[in-house]
């Protein structure tokens, strides 16, 4: 539980981000395989909770999940998966495969879950993107992502999400925003689940729901990193900030 | 959804149950870690639905969980890691540790989220294992275990766990019984959690709550493996049957 109800959840710069997710894998043992489980997991029950199926304005459960190639794009996979089991009709788009066996699992699962995948995005479709689909899934790029780099086609398609009028759910980090500094005219995401802990760019978030997926997180972990954390409902693997 | 709300789920003789972890690892392309921590999950969920926290006769909502040295046992791992994270208060006896680094993994997980570990379990503490815990946790052998044979110390663990009385929750199989024909002198567990589908062994279960951890599992393998599988309510990862 919170051991002080009125402070805020910290917010960690990039090196503390990857710091975590160093020491999960190192000293806690935790397998990446099971991390981008457990958040993908998380992720599809935040989706769940802000976007029940029966309130989506479509008549199918329609949703887009663009991945990028690390392992912000992997969580979206997994996300996808379960959004999938969760009765919701997930698309993928992912535009730049890994070569990474253990992302290439993640995307066979999809695969033979018929979950389909979009072969091209094309540069002027957010009218069609908007008129298919109930929301978008930015699982582009996480804390991974080289601070100021924006390789292509990821500049293309962020300008794209840029203009879409339905719901966009960032994974983590809003594709194309600094970590630390977060930016004024990238994307503006409706909704951001956290992953472990919010990133200081949470601070620049201005959309209506901000949910954190880190109940897996060992409770020395949180004291080391000073991580305030919510009572998560439940057995719920997310919670709203 | 079940495709015929009549009909019941069927029972799998152990040359099927193989197979569909076969087919999920060779074909589906899941790692066997991200199947034990969605198992691991799905039985802490079964727990938390038969034994909410608030209901548990004593104060502290102490369980015991006893781990085999095979998959099974690595559920159990996982499970004991969840069921802390849900609030409850594990403690783990473990008696004959595997050298896979995987289950090793699972392991040090817990050992870092400072669950406690039972040296050793004395033939004549069944009283003693009543007294401390709310309910124990049969993690000991699952269907990789060889038919007929059951080496020590499971033999003298068993003895002690059919004397227990506090509730007994085993996962996917009762241990010591024949994964197709049950058994009738062994232990008789109060909760049986079935992984991905129940075994043919599940007839002979006469405990009052049986539940089913296998709503990841691709549709094709239901309909393949023609596993008439109920609805699972909401996001719940477990199902009674």
């Amino acid at each position: 539980g919170r051991t002080d109800p009125e402070a805020e959840a910290p917010r960690l710069c990039r090196a503390e981000a990857l710091a975590i997710d160093k020491e999960l894998l190192e000293e806690f043992r935790f397998g990446q395989q099971q991390l981008i489980e457990i958040w993908g997991h998380a992720c599809a029950m935040a989706v769940t909770k802000v976007f029940p199926r029966r309130s989506l304005p479509r008549k199918q459960p329609t949703l887009l999940v663009v991945c990028g190639c690390e392992q912000n794009g992997a969580v979206g996979l997994a996300c996808a998966r379960h959004l999938r089991i969760f009765e919701y009709e997930p698309t993928i788009f992912y535009p730049k495969r890994s070569s990474n066996p253990l992302f290439r699992d993640f995307t066979t699962q999809c695969e033979k879950m018929d979950i389909p995948f979009l072969s091209y995005l094309p540069a002027e479709v957010s009218k069609l993107i908007s008129d298919a689909y109930n929301l978008v899934i930015d699982a582009l790029l996480g804390v991974e992502a080289t601070p100021g780099e924006l390789p292509e086609p990821f500049g293309t398609i962020l300008a794209t999400l840029k203009q879409i009028r339905i719901p966009l759910v960032s994974l983590d980090v809003p594709s194309g925003w600094d970590v630390e500094t977060g930016t004024s005219d990238g994307i503006s995401p409706d909704v951001l689940v956290s992953l472990a802990a919010p990133k200081q760019c949470a601070t620049r978030f201005v959309g209506k729901h901000h949910l954190l997926a880190g109940r897996f997180l060992p409770y020395d972990m949180q004291k080391k990193f000073e991580l305030n954390f919510p009572e998560y409902p439940g057995t719920d693997d997310v919670v709203s900030l």
